[in-house]
């Protein structure tokens, strides 16, 4: 019985990234857990980067000096 | 001292259904654990098709495809 | 594809309590939206009387000065 | 290790407000708890009138009837 | 800045299949997001049984009836 | 109407830090957002050190690596 919520800064996730995360956990899940795919569910929660604060600053003020969250 | 989130998938709920949602909680929370409603808060979480997953798949994929959550 | 989670403050709720809420919560989403119970999930999540805060005071406190959560 | 959600009315919050919260709750627990706060992430989810239910009523509808969520 | 929760049922997970999930969600979203890892944390929340309710029953009573949610 | 759930590792935090967050996350919302406190709820999740992960790694092992979240 999993669910799994993903929270994410809302920044140009297009609908086949959502779906590749969505069937990577659920296959991850399956895999590790051996558990029945029909009872994981997965929600993405796309958060505006006004609402998201990191290290005590919003993340929009952080793009807006050309810091991002890409992996180097 | 309850606090209830109901995730949903986004699909035309109502404001009236979302009203009756709110009441039956909270009902239902005052009946079985005899708790004062004015300490209940219900939120209601509605989520793009495409953000919610199941069985590995997106339900707007699954929608396209004629699977409903009706119940039969 | 409803997802429900219910913080309550661990205060011995009893396993037939908490099947209540289970069917309770799951029959009102049944009939307000007409959803398949087989997709709705009910999590309930017990929060020790230390760990959570009403007005700035921990519950634990509140109950140590007789105020209940109790309907009157 | 914290990450910090903090649901709220969507009631015409604004930005500096946000950004008031978020660095505020950091600075909260990088004092009493003494964490870095490169490892605390604050999101702030708002939620709509209509979603959010009190005391079994729909926020819009205690809105509707004048009653605020003010501090007196 | 992704978070993710994954909520499961307390069923003997151990530590090794903990750090398998939380491994395999990162790189996971590594690679669909291009995201720093150390911005990355995964949570897992494992329920009780009788907390976890499952097309209105408790998860602990489908288990004494001999419904699993293992993969066929 | 304000819910905030801080999720943190289970390290020691002790009741004194329990209620001084607490404290401070409810009169930090009155300040900014004028919010009765009598409406604001603040709930702390203590998480396992195996079940936490931080890019990639759960927080256990880093701690056994001498790695901690403490503020330099």
């Amino acid at each position: 019985m999993p669910f799994v919520k993903i929270d994410l800064t809302r920044e140009g996730v297009t609908r086949e990234q959502k779906q590749q995360l969505i069937s990577g956990v659920t296959n991850l899940i399956t895999e590790v857990l051996n558990k029945d795919p029909h009872l994981t569910h997965v929600v993405i929660n796309e958060i505006e980067l006004d609402n998201w604060g990191y290290a005590g600053e919003q993340v929009s003020i952080l793009r807006e000096k050309g810091i991002t969250a890409d992996k180097k």
